[in-house]
């Protein structure tokens, strides 16, 4: 069981910077996220894109914010379980919390931070029967480590960002690549298009546009996908894997069933610390709602730091928290 | 008369990021400031010290972050008063503001935002006699334009970072210049405590240590200070211009008569949109106060955000907002 003092349950910017404002009240931070990495849609939707409104930022890609917020968190040694959504929460008879994942990882905390954004992002799926069959047997929605794919058969779905740039990666990696789009045009980036047909033409991938998954076929694990191609003809393909990469989609997800006063899609908290109504349960970032709420990147920021004090009243009910300055002797000094 | 959307009050990094988050609701800002730049306490006080907890900021200097506001700000065109105090609120029947500077510039505006910080900051004195008599006449506390003591005779007085800077500075400038600090060693930064003794020992500067001002005389304008010495002799000193330089103590100043509910010297605003007990006025960052406040820049921020809605609600009561992103179209489509 790993432990923890505060259970940050969401790894997007906003979670990452609680991890800071935490460690410099001395708070320990462990962070759940259902994605493979950090950084939350800012990673997972759009790393290159820029953002604007960031405090002190005139510009700055998304995938940069991500990486200073790490970067930041750094001193304070964050620890992480990424690629695992946080399905349960049980409170304890001390006030403590166990949370458990879809794994089956347990982390005991003190104190709980849904920092959720969304809600966790559930991978779209093809309306096609025998799906869930194949889950974790050859079907795969996320790819969390790309060498499972070394020397096999792999057939990936999707016209997005994500589907391009898995198969430039996967083009050097899989032994036999296919990417299957229905239409004929992508919506990723211009640069990537290009370097995915170049691809195709130099015979490195099996591009099949206007074409359509129709069926998965297997016996214990996938081995066969339908596909119906841009002439109408079922083609029948041999595979080790199938990856539709179909885009997420925000769920308030598990976390609908744990007793917090969720109000249009987003828990309740109050503006002092951001405590839902379960005392020790902290919700921060685009995940919560309270009166003025606009969510802002920035605003998340501003909630983390005075959640953390809120957490800190939680576990030290005693102490008095004097406020100080990293102006005066920098980080090393907390 | 100068017309605007929101009068700030206050050009620190809060007042400053208010620009950009009124401007993406096409509301327009001019900001006044007793100090002569922007940046309040940070470029006032501490421009090159690291400052660790902005978000997505492993390490900026205080200057470095004032900058970038300031860019961030730009295509938003602010306008400033600045080195002016503002020292009046009138509420015109239409609801609407004039604000009156310690220099009679008038600022009609719709709203208000008070982002004060500590207050403002008034000069520490020394303790003499008939100083008040001088001021303006050869006395001053703050340098707005260090060009005035071209090819005069300039006593500075102080020890820290501000007269250390100003030695350095007006060492080309002057024709004489002394520095007179009543101790042995400066609290500045040892850098520039080094430059300093360097300037007095190639006989650049004239530096007396262990000495105090202990009178001022003039005719009109000042012409003689006088100085115990460390050997406590009087020195009787001719110049145009005495600079005591003995550092800023933040004051809430004239705003304590404006009619707003203050609460341990700070002004009381609710959460939503942290609106002031006056509608139409609003503060954020360091000098407001509600349940959970802490005097971190980063809330400022989220406080202006909030802020400018607020004041679109207050302007615009009919029209209803709806939150754009930045990251759609960047800033220009604003």
């Amino acid at each position: 069981m790993i432990t923890t003092d505060i259970c940050v349950i969401g790894a997007g910017p906003v979670g990452l910077f609680a991890i800071f404002e935490a460690g410099l009240l001395k708070l320990r931070c462990h962070l759940v996220d259902a994605l493979p990495q950090v950084g939350g849609q800012l990673a997972e939707i759009y790393p290159k894109k820029p953002i604007y409104d960031i405090p002190g930022y005139p510009e700055v890609l998304a995938q940069d914010l991500i990486d200073n917020l790490m970067k930041q968190a750094e001193p304070f040694k964050p620890t992480f379980t990424l690629g695992e959504r946080a399905d349960e929460i049980e409170r304890q008879d001390d006030g403590s919390f166990i949370t458990t994942t879809s794994d089956g990882t347990k982390i005991h905390s003190k104190v709980i931070c849904i920092a959720g954004g969304l809600g966790c992002f559930e991978p779209r799926k093809p309306a096609i029967e025998n799906l869930e069959k194949f889950e974790g047997k050859g079907i795969t929605y996320m790819i969390k480590d790309p060498e499972i794919f070394r020397d096999k058969k792999v057939i990936l779905a999707g016209g997005g960002d994500s589907a391009l740039d898995w198969t430039i990666y996967l083009a050097d990696v899989a032994k036999e690549l296919s990417l299957v789009h229905r239409n004929s045009s992508f919506r990723g980036a211009p640069d990537s298009a290009q370097k995915v047909l170049a691809l195709a033409e130099a015979g490195k991938i099996n591009l099949l546009l206007n074409s359509n998954l129709t069926k998965v076929n297997g016996n214990g694990s996938l081995q066969e996908v339908s596909i119906l191609d841009k002439d109408k003809n079922e083609l029948l393909m041999d595979t080790d894997y199938l990856v539709p990469l179909f885009g997420l989609s925000p769920k308030l997800g598990p976390l609908e069933n744990w007793g917090l006063e969720i109000e249009n899609g987003a828990l309740v908290v109050n503006t002092k610390d951001f405590e839902t109504n379960i005392p020790g349960i902290f919700a921060i970032g685009d995940i919560n709602t309270y009166p003025g709420k606009l969510k802002l990147i920035l605003c998340g920021f501003h909630e983390a730091a005075l959640m953390s004090h809120g957490a800190y009243k939680h576990i030290f009910p005693e102490k008095v928290l004097n406020l100080k300055y990293t102006t005066v002797n920098g980080v090393q000094s907390f």
